[in-house]
């Protein structure tokens, strides 16, 4: 079934998703961000955060204006001490942004780095942590949305852990749909934002950090706006932002938290973006596409598809038609290999990834292409 | 006429404010935020923004993520240079958020301060000028939303010129009603925010900057999320921000644009937001109010009352009958004196305004307060 003329497209993007029609209809109103009601809100989704990652006694949630990366940045600034070090696991573009910022932040970073489809070095990192006192934090990505590659989050903590380093970990593709349980992957912060697995729009992120360490990161950051203790001070004293907050994009999210608690939490929402992914990579492999990853490594949220050998391919064309269908997937590529990607993540179930797939045969029939493999 | 029952509360608040409902339901859509339909709402708007102050030829517009006050921010990291130094202009608490900034940045700054109840001395700025030869930018806040005062802008802007340096403008709670245009008002960058004047919903800032100048600001960044000069890179090249949009902010700033076009335009709006202010002051003044500033120095953007001294008014009780009315006045105060603030922005006009002043008359009665002035 395809959308009526009009409707929009299905986005089969890792965020900005497609969102469903009650989280953006939250959005239809104005809250005076001084108010009690919107006090109220912000301490309410705080609290179901904390509450989502099993840390609402061990952790503080501390939302911030503007992308996911501005939140991972916060992050970084907020728990690295300027005579901190960072060893950073990278295996794909979102590793690398965090080798970035501690560049433009002035902090030690070394960096352990894999192919884009392998996770990371879990033993590398145990002799890194053990060569290297002077290595106070270790950043990881979760789901590294360059490839959609899975990284083994539980068995990094259990090393950093073990050698009494702190954890920091970029969730942002993972948070909302994949587990994370604080007492069982122990961390000192994550960063994650609401327009990812939450299904909430953009506008927003938050860092959720160990709090018996948190006084101890006043002063650390470089910037007033990203400056996250002083955004924490400021919600702790007055339940109030310390600058204007997305007034709306909160609105959204609590929404969002609400059909995420309807859907059986995080366990409901993986088991649909699971269907939605077997649909995707079953039905593109039948029609000739190869993925990226083998599904072992592969999370449920973004799946690179390589880009076919066959003449007849041209993916701005490709892209286009689907466009035209009523389907988004994602242009452009960040993995070395040449590749493309679909999303599995947004309000959408199984029959709508089947129409997609069916979207993608018919396009390629329309291209005059009839067998990817083969031809 | 008091709002409905369950019907939003009307903010006279300097925004988070009130907007249209049509501004609301442009966010009832999700865009993919590399598709092209997204590609062109951007370019639409920034060429709308451009064109407000007259400078669609001489600047480049900069979309930032966040509040307005990450927009200042990465405004002064990118315009000064580490080796300049700001010559800042304070009558209130944005002008010293400034300040603030360039602490955080490490760039040098001096600042000419005059009392929150007076313009900036543009007498002063000149002699500042010509006394230190280091000072490379002068930094300005056009109204200053801690009193609402009006600051000479055009004339600030004429002594910088002469003295060949650069100004930067905090344009936060002026842009899209108070008049600036780039011709006449020469300066280096503005930084300004989509939820003040323009009507339009938090969530995003905006920075104008010279084009002939813009090159040489690479490198000039502390932060990876604030760097605008990437940002605009990654615009002119492929026409995406670098990290996730707060894409549902772009859609409700777009509606929020072709409404201040049909409204007239800055001088349409400025003349509705005149009349919001008359009504406002006068009716205040009726009740035994009296204004922080003189109505010459009085932008139509936000009033400072000063707190009576009468023994039966408390200002939390005050707010609350007010807030359980229907109208969100500004709580907290940033000026020296003892006041509170109520704005004359968003999507309201003189009848809405006579309302809220019939509301503070109801609400001073059931106080047992029958005249201010006199008791």
């Amino acid at each position: 079934m395809e959308p009526l003329p009009g409707a929009d497209p299905l986005l089969l993007t890792p965020g900005p998703l497609t969102t469903s029609a009650t989280v953006k209809q939250a959005m239809l109103h104005d809250y005076g961000s001084r108010d009690i009601r919107f006090i109220e809100l912000n301490q309410r989704i705080c609290a179901g955060l904390l509450s989502l990652c099993d840390a609402s006694e061990t952790h503080l949630c501390i939302p911030l204006q503007g992308s996911g990366s501005f939140a991972v940045e916060a992050m970084i600034a907020n728990q690295v001490p300027g005579e901190g070090k960072l060893l950073n696991l990278v295996n794909g573009a979102y590793g690398h942004r965090i080798s970035e910022i501690c560049s433009y932040l002035g902090r030690r970073v070394s960096v352990l780095e894999t192919g884009e489809d392998r996770p990371v070095d879990v033993a590398g990192l145990d002799q890194a942590l053990a060569a290297d006192e002077e290595i106070t934090h270790v950043a990881i990505v979760y789901c590294e949305t360059t490839s959609g590659i899975l990284n083994p989050v539980a068995d990094i903590a259990q090393v950093v852990a073990t050698h009494q380093r702190s954890l920091l970990i970029d969730a942002m593709s993972a948070f909302g749909a994949l587990p994370l349980s604080a007492p069982e992957v122990p961390f000192a912060a994550l960063a994650a934002s609401a327009n990812k697995c939450l299904e909430s729009v953009p506008g927003m992120g938050f860092v959720i950090a160990a709090r018996e360490a948190f006084p101890a990161t006043e002063g650390n950051a470089h910037s007033t706006s990203l400056d996250l203790y002083r955004q924490w001070r400021s919600l702790n004293d007055n339940g109030q932002w310390r600058f204007t907050p997305p007034v709306h994009c909160l609105l959204a999210l609590d929404q969002a938290l609400v059909e995420l608690e309807e859907e059986g939490g995080i366990a409901g929402r993986r088991r649909r973006y699971e269907e939605n992914c077997r649909v995707l990579v079953e039905g593109m492999r039948e029609l000739g596409f190869a993925t990226l990853l083998p599904d072992e490594l592969q999370a449920p949220v973004i799946v690179t598809f390589l880009m076919p050998g066959n003449d007849q391919f041209s993916f701005p064309d490709f892209y286009r038609r689907l466009n035209d269908r009523g389907y988004v997937i994602y242009p452009g590529k960040l993995t070395g290999t040449d590749s493309f990607r679909i999303g599995c993540i947004g309000h959408f179930g199984a029959d709508e990834m089947q129409a997609a797939v069916a979207a993608v045969k018919q396009v390629l029939q329309t291209m005059g292409i009839r067998n990817l493999g083969s031809e």
